[in-house]
């Protein structure tokens, strides 16, 4: 199977580059007869889209909205391919030509090149994050859905470091007022939004550490030994364009840890004293809160000038003007949380077929 | 598919519980024709090997002997399924009758019991990191393979850092003399030992921090968006057992760092001035070196007394005696090295099937 | 994986219902840098589509435009998915409100139904024929492809006998002249064509038998032992809409045949004296021609009364007026053509995959 | 995927040559804490075993033992993969010393050799129905646990047609007294025994003509549009070694008959007064009786003399002595109905995750 679908019972096929005529998806495996609520899925995109309240992000106007074509009637899901798409509206390609025939340093120029000879340099063009708009639709569908088994499923991300800026507190998982640094604490925002116009000022950027908790989590989901649940968190939450880290529970911290287990004892709701595993132990969820963290990279594209070559091997030096973003971690979070909807959703399914009641009695 | 397979177009497809009667694999989409050298197999498979002269690590024999049942003749490889097994032959399943009714922390005993409802108790039946041994065997086989086609392509793991102790001097890939910690650097190896020997002697146990390189790597391989080659890689190493989080490159470093990009340049072999990426760069490999990291807990069971629930939630305290690692980290070095083989071969099959010489006349 | 995908290397998912806003298909694993002829893909929807000079066929007037949305920059391919749609254009859905509330006898209602619980009624919605619009423009861009490996390849299907009409001589699989009846021999377009008039006259209907031959076929294309080329050929072949069977080469003759192989020899290109094998043996192509027949049952919507339930389970009579085909068959052949060229283009990147040059020198 | 796996939720991965060590397979997907009946697996294995009462075909002794490996604990399915074996105990390779330079007409000699280069000549290796051994071992493990959802399915395959010799009476899918020639009507059994003896005696072969029978089969199984049903029965046992040709309720007939329906009704059981469509309308079981009918052609293996090629494409005479049955087709009876309960577990799981009671609330 080619590399544009993720899942195995709940697929989701993306297509579509991000300066041609739209971008796409295809959901299959979709439960039918659920009543499909399309302003959530619209509010979703609108939460990533670029610009608007999120000043210090991109500029750029991506209208961002969607079109269904297929798989619902009369507004409920008919379990047939669900296939939405987004115009390519605000796209001033022209923005790119200056690059046609230059490797934009930390972008995907080279390394398509290497691979397809043939490349769309157009902002990228499968490369570009625009791509996960669609993910962003699909994991609304998907944590819509979740909705009717587990009413209290709860998955939310956020911010926990821009650049050098960690929280002033603890985010616990729990849900906190919208702003345009998808920041869980109101001290922290206000701090960081100087931060961030300055590194913006400056030509600069940063990175940004976004954590995700999964609440009311049911146990039993992910499969041994290799779709293990957190082995397919891994694999989706480094899909994502700038990812170049990800860790689950303790993460990084536990080499230097002691006690590799938590607890159980039968006080609390979760059975379990501590949540050291962030959830899944021996690759299955244990029914406490998921929780992950992903580490996502500067923005490539600055103002600064940089050395690169050309395609036919010339050294240049190039600087990229234009709309971008001081961080692009900041835009992740609506995409991490939709990622891990995702990939529940495609678990529940699985245990479901494997593990569900007719097999119970 | 359900999750015991891994690889699209090279699948490795394993089974066995820990002390049932073996354990084993099937590969499948072996090319064929390829002279296959069994000893290589089994030396790996030695390297991995609990006891022996990793005198600080478990003190099982697990003899580890591999038998091939299919998809070689006459020494060479037929492109039919190969079929290994291993008899699980110092298997002492009494150790673990008391055990039976209690869900040991740190291990998959709950989870697997929240989703199977019936499980093999015994020693941690198919969440058991002796699966792992499968692994290494196919990784093995699929490095050999590759070879073929790259002949300087080179994967080398080693663990630099155990618990707090840090390397002495920056590793930089390079094979390194065989120790029992794999720990890349002689000055560390002899001040770790004795600090791991305190370890166990107080019935303690530690996490590790392993690195991985790949040298020589080919570009171009890998798939967007989704089966992106760093977002495999994080699938691949994430499902080995006790590893709790996963970075490419630059890793969660990358948040604090500036500059998400590599500068080109013609004057180098790999065409750029530095790896922050990684060696992938939009989920395809920029034929730089491969750099990931991986953080393995430390081993769960160790002599210290726990809290836990039996299976009917009766609060009681455990302690693990019996034959343990200090750190388990150690041991999964080899692995991390298959999973990073198995997910470049099945890379490399896939972007010659799609990409490969016909198409480019 | 759901059930709206085809092959392994080479995927095509198609999404959308028949009286929906549009129908659609993502190709994924299409090699890069291959100059696309979208007229020539147009043609082949235009081959299939009801009306127009096949006046004996549905009266519809599918436009059936194609509207490639991704995966070809500058007229060539990308390598990245391929995304095309046609829009529902002449749905007329309100023909379909009589039967909102019946389960039409021979259509998908009833076991949509109880698959679905809530269905689209409106033209069969999923299960309509209109889905084969997208399996045969991608056949086409399979085909394409394929030629530029293979330029001598070529895959044509006819109709070889309609109802009891059989055709007045032997056809040998080469091209044959356009004709509303896809027919091979002039003869019997003759004949045929007051036959299948009177037919339509009386609101009957009748099936038909489609012959497909591949000239100039690969040899070693097939994976044993389940997707051997026959069985993937079997399954692409059935899962067109009203086919009952498909056979390969000698077929359901072999029965009652002797000798069942082919003898070889060095004196013929093909290596061997006959070919009732229809050019696989073991699942793998022999490099001799393939030759498969699909039966297609009658049209099941005639002017004729019949006897049904209301999704209430109450008897009632229905009759299906309106704009229908007497032998829904004949248009099938082009979506033959396609299914053959799509599991031959898998098959192809799959054996290039494991069996191509890097590993045979 | 390479080719040696069958489904997606209930998968069968199959490996072993037919003179090497063992033959096996993994079943991954088994729903856990089910009682497994190994009992039940040994009678299905030797229904299709060679020698025996089954006089008049293969004279060869394989003894057929299963071994299970992996996935059973305390006699109940752990949910994990259920690894099974058979060694190969009477091979005599030897016997197959004089074909090794040869292809053998009918066999998959020449097609192996174009796609792998190098080979097992000894008894078709991989391409010999050796392997069907594994497929009616895990079919019977299918029929095991669809029965405990289903108690009443019932899926009962016989050879409706012996060369030219048909039933004497229709036989309408019931179980029959077990006989050699797997014929469900005595008077038929007596007729074909000399007709057969006739047969090999003049060291002929002929072919069978087998229908299978699913019955109190449950109604929503199968996807549209790709993995219907049909296409996927079609696809099963088209895979089947020597079978030619895959039909489905009227099958071939339907070419020449009328009215493409069956009417419904609510005074049946199925609420279907006729049942042309075999059970599946739209690639989704309708609940009536699944009837497939299979064609397989002679045996290749004779000894009367027949041209070939060396590997050197020298032309030669070859004739196959040994030990052969004069008609394959027989005991291919218990591989079509583990193959037809391997396709339905598969959808039954599939259905069970997509449209199972967590979503019917």
């Amino acid at each position: 199977m080619p590399g544009n679908t993720i899942g195995q019972a709940f697929t989701l096929t993306t297509w579509g580059e991000s300066h041609g005529t739209a971008i796409g998806g295809v959901l299959d495996g979709v439960p039918p007869g659920f009543p499909l609520d399309i302003k959530k899925i619209q509010q979703a995109l609108d939460r990533r889209k670029p610009g608007g309240h999120h000043r210090l992000t991109s500029a750029r106007q991506e209208s961002d909205q969607i079109h269904i074509l297929s798989g619902v009637y009369e507004g409920k899901t008919l379990g047939t391919p669900l296939s939405f798409l987004i115009y390519n509206t605000d796209q001033r390609s022209g923005d790119y030509d200056p690059f046609k025939n230059i490797y934009r340093p930390g972008h995907a120029d080279y390394s398509y090149t290497m691979k397809y000879g043939h490349v769309d340099h157009r902002g990228g063009g499968r490369a570009s994050a625009r791509e996960t708009a669609i993910r962003v639709a699909a994991g609304a569908i998907a944590h819509q859905i979740l909705q009717l088994s587990f009413p209290t499923l709860q998955t939310t991300a956020a911010v926990i470091q821009l650049g050098t800026q960690k929280l002033s507190s603890t985010w616990l998982g729990h849900p906190y007022p919208e702003n345009p640094l998808f920041c869980p604490d109101e001290k922290s925002t206000q701090s960081w939004t100087p931060y961030l116009q300055d590194i913006k000022n400056q030509g600069r950027s940063v990175g940004a550490l976004i954590e995700v908790h999964v609440k009311n989590m049911p146990s039993g989901l992910g499969e041994p030994v290799y779709d293990k649940l957190d082995a397919d968190l891994a694999k989706a939450l480094m899909s994502i364009n700038a990812v170049k880290g990800v860790e689950i529970g303790e993460g990084f911290g536990c080499v230097t840890s002691e006690n590799g287990y938590d607890e159980l004892s039968a006080e609390t709701a979760s059975k379990h004293l501590t949540n050291k595993a962030g959830g899944i132990v021996g690759g299955i969820s244990t029914g406490q809160d998921i929780i992950c963290r992903v580490a996502l990279k500067p923005t490539s594209s600055t103002p600064q000038s940089r050395k690169t070559l050309t395609k036919d091997e010339i050294p240049v030096d190039v600087s990229i003007t234009g709309r971008h973003d001081p961080c692009v971690g900041i835009r992740a979070v609506p995409i991490v949380e939709a990622m891990v909807s995702l990939v529940i959703m495609d678990h529940f399914l699985r245990w479901q077929g494997q593990c569900g009641s007719k097999f119970r009695k």
